[in-house]
């Protein structure tokens, strides 16, 4: 740690001790910072923005204090959209979002979190922590001011909820669906309608009728929405988010003020969340579903196959567009494929063979 | 922390500052503490031996140094499998092993590491963090003076390396098999022989025809290994070893001895492990997988429907003969077996769901 980035780093609070005693940890282990996080989600929201909350808590613990994030929700600072704008320019130090949100700025960010028939949850962790993935995240994000980290993950979603049966390719004709970005897209290409509505929407819209079918997340956060009562049946796979992987983004100029174990803290504290998260919904879907199928006696649909077959092939052409975009986008996209496909024959002997054994099939 | 509990964790070389300075952080704050590792692992071995390394490198950094802790292989300081005893003693402060090790001492320990057609990874980490898991393990392990926690994963397993085709039910009689533990179980009830050998000896046995087959843990561990070349069949899935956690034991005297933030700082990096491990594997055993079928011609198999079949019933009577050993071990079952249940509904429809239509099946 440089003494011109330690002393900018330096809190209202900080104490500035002589570094001169021998035997003293270095005065930056002393030092005090208050920061803020604006997050995409409302405040306290389940999972994904109790998931910010507890990435603040982990930092507070794990520096003793030193480093303390505030934490707010959607609108509360800035609104939800503006986040990255927000964390880039300084107005806070770190925000917690998906970078599928950033597309604006780059079509490519879109594979940081996920897309339609892409990774899992844990080929994502494979891919970033291990497979270059999150080599390539940063160097995106540095062009912004931005570090970017790993920080939470969904899992397999669900396909979503709907008030028309889905028997065959027909019944996608016309479908009007709230499904945001790619797998929008690839709706739109089987002859669908994608709107886009904020989350808060979703249940009136099912209702009215304004929409024939909404996604969402998984039954954690479903039964929570309530959307239950507004739509008939539930459809799975959710082939367009697969595992998504939520962010922590950092303020580049902050984080390098930070002496060098609060920056360790940090970001080990990102990767922490990124498991608990997907820990969290992995324990809370499974009885929420129950809950779902038994207490509110949904109808549980899977697509039928020739739907997925065609899904998957439009897909597969969707994704491949990003990487026309830029040279970038193209060598992000590259590294992603070469991973999936790889990933791709392991899960199948593994994870795959592993699961249709246990179930008997 | 009691100042009590705060002088006693002080190691040689800490410095104890005066506390009534105002504005200064605790005393204990600054205290420098050097600890001991024994691990059941080769040092250095690939995932595990590395997974124990990573461990102590990241309470290095988060700590700012303040506690550095030593790995010592297995046999470099206490054989293998006297690691939990040698942390319970206190000759080493911390220990990275594999509950299964220690059903010596319980049965019930098993099912905090992997036990036959059970949890996957993924799904024990929403058992441990978010499904009283992780409270039960600590209360097992609290008799014996240790703080467990969950600190690496291998994701599912291989089924494992084979001399001997499998095509019917008949050709599991008379197998001579390395699998030890629960798995060996199963083996013997289908009229196997299960024996056991250190993983040094497996290439040699295999080879010599002392024995017809051997798991080992999967493609990156095993091309390591060589077994390859001493054996004609690769079959998966792993059913006796589905997602098998690997563990930190602490001292908890040592434990408690630390302050509140270097606490934090070493059940998190466990944590952080937990995921990273998999991670490793997930990013490592797909391109040996392709290595093992491509370059060395590998014959890789999947177990028969009816051998499967037949491991799954012979598999739940093993398993819950767990449970009859003392009323801890029947409530340890009793909640995994409860989870296991929930979480299969949860990943029937999306985890396998979701892989079987990306692999188009």
């Amino acid at each position: 740690m440089e003494r011109r980035k330690f002393i900018k780093g330096l809190g209202l609070g900080s104490l500035v001790l002589g570094t001169t005693v021998a035997g003293l940890p270095k005065a930056s282990a002393r030092s005090r910072h208050r920061w803020k996080m604006v997050t995409t989600w409302p405040k306290n929201f389940p999972g994904l923005g109790t998931g910010a909350n507890n990435l603040a808590k982990l930092v507070k613990e794990m520096s003793g204090g030193r480093l303390r994030i505030k934490v707010y929700g959607a609108n509360e600072l800035v609104p939800p959209f503006e986040v990255f704008d927000a964390v880039s320019r300084g107005t806070a130090e770190m925000g917690h979002g998906a970078a599928y949100y950033w597309k604006g700025k780059s079509e490519a960010a879109q594979f940081f979190s996920t897309v339609p028939f892409g990774m899992t949850a844990q080929e994502m962790n494979g891919w970033l922590y291990y497979g270059g993935g999150l080599k390539l995240w940063r160097e995106l994000y540095a062009d912004f001011g931005l570090v970017p980290a790993p920080a939470g993950n969904t899992g397999v979603q669900m396909g979503g909820w709907f008030n028309k049966e889905i028997n065959s390719l027909q019944d996608m004709m016309g479908l009007k669906m709230r499904i945001p970005g790619l797998g929008g897209e690839v709706l739109k290409r089987l002859g669908g309608t994608p709107v886009n509505l904020p989350g808060g929407e979703l249940f009136t819209a099912l209702q009215t009728g304004a929409i024939d079918a909404t996604e969402w997340v998984g039954p954690y956060n479903d039964l929570a929405f309530g959307l239950y009562k507004a739509a008939k049946y539930y459809y799975y796979p959710g082939f367009h988010e697969p595992g998504t992987t939520l962010e922590a983004l950092i303020n580049k100029e902050a984080f390098d003020a930070l002496p060098s174990d609060l920056q360790a803290i940090l970001l080990n504290a990102c990767k922490i969340v990124n498991q608990d998260m997907l820990a969290e919904y992995t324990a809370r879907n499974p009885s929420a579903l129950q809950d779902l199928l038994t207490k509110h006696h949904v109808d549980l649909r899977v697509y039928p196959q020739d739907v997925l077959q065609r899904l998957r092939t439009l897909s597969a052409e969707v994704v491949a567009e990003i990487a026309e975009k830029d040279a970038f986008a193209k060598e992000i996209y590259t590294s992603y494929r070469k991973f999936l496909q790889q990933a791709k024959g392991w899960s199948r002997i593994s994870e795959l063979a592993y699961l249709q054994a246990r179930d008997g099939g």
